[in-house]
């Protein structure tokens, strides 16, 4: 794995072969952002993008208490259209340190435990697989503080999960919502006893994957999300382009014959 | 409130502050709609959408036994390009009038009890929040009466539940199908034990959102809208040019003081 | 109906008045699929989209084994952009072949059992409802054989089902998930105690769905997958045009007579 | 033809069988516009659009010196976003109602003469077919007024003309140009000597196509109006679902005889 | 070159070194087209689309007369639903073989001359280039037979040209245009005297296309083509996948060694 | 305006109040591209963007011989999957640089003179207004090195020009094409005798622009961009979003004021 020690507001180990593990780290405050933490994090998930040495992501946040509370307060400008380009600039640059998540090539898959209000949110519906804690107290709390979520949450979530119904409740209302709540509305596809646990699960699975062809695997995040956005016939047309640049690989041939001689494939760096 | 006592098919009323209770005032038919009825249903959302002491709607049927058993007879003309013309203005007309619950810049609530056929599900599928009481009865009547759903059933009924295989086994077989079926695809949010209890159950909810900055929370309704039909990325940018105007409010200031304060904000008409 | 009996990778069967039943029949080999059987699968379903006397279609996989396990191996070609040629044209026949499970106009009811891996997620997806026997063993194995699923899994499955975190968890892990899992994740709407439940069930379905009238069947299938890839505005449009095209029918004045007379209404074949 | 004679601001004529011709009528202040001239406009198009003696339209301004000045000065409210909701729904508004002459189903020519700035550019990228003057005086004027263009121009002119290096270089310098380079754009298609030689053109081309099968002409301008917002394949599929309820009529036959006989067809309203 | 012998109603030659030459063979009826040939039509284009003999396409019409005088005349079936069904079945098939010609994967040079009516528009704007005699004459016809073109004018011709004026005009009226015309609307991109002097100029432009990378040239109709329905983001996203398999090629290699040494490059088949 | 000396491969110069003018600066190279080029060219327009005392932008190349000759040659790597991938990653981050030149909010008038190859056409599509002096040599090169153009000409150019016919024609054949040939595509708006002449005419152009209300012109850019890439409906309703912000400015009264008083308007910075 390439040096990620040089990082102020994140921890990055490999707790496993290909596997990178992102901390948020300033548990003391809950984990809430501010500015310089946004910009750091948008460079965390670039690097990782393009490390050779990582397949699978894990990203949670340090501490007992929360993933993280959301973002600090936020400053204002006065006086009409020169606010507004001000404040637009801002929210752009913001929303595209988040959305960098969402552009990693690897898959990643997002633990939530404790406090995961607001940007809380925002970050998860950007990974791949979201799991939590029996704990975990979520909420979309923009509104009250007098605001629409814009960091994300309002474009990704009604994707995520698709009962409307629910999205717009608690959209609408701010309130907090339990673990279970979560899993009932396939916001969270696990729900584990702790916080340990579901970290331990969560590297186990970005252990699987990290195990299977990269070729194969970034392929098939990206037309996932490809599909997100495009209709089927795009989509299809899409992933036959993509697969005729992507079949001409060795990955095929090392995951066949591992297959016939019962023995785990090795596949060269992406 | 305005003034709301002249509609001849509709009682507004306003059960708390902020927050309008609309029904649908044809008990005695099981509130069954005619052209009249409809084209007064979205000159009613309309003047609830700017209506500034509205900040959330109630929308319920009149009774015990119906939210609505759907549209009375529709007539028919013959010949050809001439008789479809007529009728494609004739179903414009409709959508138009059913698609200003959509269009109206207030959450809605919609409560369905009893009886809730064919343009009972048009209707629900426009408003932000479903909840039912238990002895609800649903279904995709029209293609037991020999025409496809054209008033919005199935342009918008898979975008809100997005369980297909679902909801192409009610719309193609027109099977009639009860609260707990409703809750569990997803097209409900929650189920209660009698229409009384349900109504309650969307006042008090309502009431909690018209207790929100009323920017907050329109926006928040507009921007999941607006997400519904574009891709993620056109949603972000859309939302940062949203943002960039509706946060030049006090709504943000007064939310951020009562938050300090431990009182109840109080936010201006908009 | 009309002849099917020349067929050599295919049953086609009447069960039921106006409902034909399709079965893959290679059961010695797990009913894999090489090149030959799905140019003829699109053949298949593009007479049956034209026939006038299928209204409703079974789709299943004979034996006791396994709806499907997939297709056989690919053949590579090498050397860069001519490679890539070569390949992209292929996937695109095959995608289309597949696709003609989803342009079929009768409405498709697909039943699931035993072991039903890749191609068996690409082709049921493009049916309309999805049922399953208890026994019956999913994954989308793809990245266990190095590449990307392109058949249509990673463009349908998404707007299938939408619990996005469970969507990627079983597309980047490729692992085996059972009929329970697919129920709960909305993938699959039913799940029966045996092959023969099932195909009981969806034979009644299917017979269901061809009393009714054509017309507004086969409409109803065209305005939901229609609404998929498009706008709710767009979607509604589409609906007036096509709804002011099938109006003009016989089978609405058919439907309400029956309807007042308490008899079975008949209609013309389409 | 209906009757149009209650209007304010609109004289409506009818200089040849099945044409309408109108004008704006307010030479005096140089055809400049208010808001009640507008939300008549719009209704005026409505009326037109369903009246079944009317087939064309021809589309001027009263007077010899502007076909508009634009519109009449804006008022302003003040504090961020109520400020911005208002100014959103008097915009909406604005637009709704110059978007009509879009929606109007009958083709229209537009004439220009004289001074035709802001609201001339406008209205005019709403017609079908758009001719002038030598003495036209055009301008994107908002600029200097310090607005961006908010009523259509930005949104319709680059795809009426496409030559997008001048679409800008007029938008952002606001300055006048005059009618050949108009037409040497593509903004409109012939050039006249004179006002009333533009208008006799123009009555002369309405007439023309007001002769054709309504069906035809109709089907015609929705079916290149809808290209311009979609994908060619999306074009195509909605062509063929149109002229399937639209080839069943008797125009077919009525042209086809006459073509044959060398008479002149006579169609049935529509 | 394959083997196109045994064709109908067209004469494929080759006039030069991998260049193609398809004309439309029935003189004596003015090149009208039936059904029958339509189909065959289509199969003719999908054969020279994978053809690795053939690197540019010229089409044109046989004889002295016209490149076509448009389809034959169109049988009817009567009676609503039924009848618009087998219509839209009757256009998707036609619509379908039409497209063939846009879906071939080499550039197609396409020479009008003479009567050059109806289908001769829809055809044409299938092709990359468009060039004509001086004596050809233009017409969007169907206005005059009481339909809208549905085979594809109005979907792609405002793509082709954009002076949407000039569309409507002619496509409203019906009116028959000529070369000159046709040049300054930028329907043809060059004028020649006469049809064997435009025969010409067209074999030497596809001699010309013939003579570069295979790899470049059949990229780069691909990813125009593209562009003209997405947006400028997915075409640059699109265009960096196809690329990325494309540029693993001899042929650039060639291409530079060629440039050095001021030989021509050869390029293998593709 | 900010300090732009540092700068190692372009020279920012300020000839007029508000105005910035851009040349590449490697004349003795023909003003090629090498990454290191094109890294900075991102930068520098980034920087442009938010620079409150730039309002619009000339943009050039030093020297008398070339706008640019294009870039120079590209390394590749070999084998299938992972080659494709790093190509992918490089042709991203290529695009992305360019791009900046388009998403600067600054209107950029674009002079080209002399040997405009490839990228020239590349970079120029992403400004506003192109202009050009007669001895200009325009060429779409890529086909003559083996590859379809990938940095933005064949996403953008048809959307700039729209003769597409001519668009295939001089990007299949790769052939030099001049001045007047590219003032009659529409490619370039105006032609100058010389290079002197054109940066004089567009510094006088950028001036004139640079005096407006930077409110309004930085709206109109922005909003015929959006314009390009959505329907006429959602380009209306961004737009009234964008004014619902915009219109809350002196830069109305202030330009209303000046106009009455015959003074020239003065308006803050953005």
């Amino acid at each position: 794995m390439q040096d990620y020690s040089q990082l102020k507001h994140f921890i990055v180990s490999s707790p496993s072969e290909y596997v990178a593990h992102v901390e948020i780290n300033r548990p003391q405050k809950l984990n809430a952002f501010f500015e310089d933490m946004w910009l750091e994090l948008g460079k965390v998930f670039d690097k990782l993008s393009h490390d050779p040495d990582v397949r699978a992501v894990v990203f949670s946040g340090a501490g007992d208490r929360a993933f993280t509370s959301g973002r600090s307060s936020i400053g204002f400008q006065r006086d009409g259209a020169r606010a507004a380009t001000s404040m637009r600039r801002h929210i752009d640059e913001f929303q595209e340190c988040i959305s960098r998540i969402e552009k990693c090539e690897k898959p990643i898959i997002c633990v939530l435990h404790g406090i995961s209000f607001g940007l809380a949110i925002d970050m998860s519906c950007c990974a791949d697989v979201r799991i939590c804690s029996k704990d975990t107290k979520l909420a979309v709390k923009e509104v009250d503080i007098g605001l629409a979520a814009d960091i994300g949450t309002l474009s990704r979530l009604p994707k995520v999960v698709s009962n409307i119904s629910w999205v717009k409740d608690i959209s609408l209302s701010a309130r907090i919502f339990g673990a279970d709540e979560a899993l009932a509305a396939g916001f969270v596809s696990q729900v584990y006893g702790s916080k340990v646990e579901s970290i331990a699960a969560a590297i186990s699975w970005a252990s699987l994957v990290a195990s299977k062809s990269p070729v194969a695997v970034q392929g098939t995040k990206e037309l996932i999300n490809h599909a997100r956005d495009h209709s089927v016939a795009d989509s299809l047309h899409y992933t036959a382009i993509w697969n005729s640049a992507m079949l001409q690989t060795e990955d095929v041939k090392s995951a066949l014959l591992s297959g016939l001689n019962k023995t785990k494939p090795r596949f060269a760096k992406l």
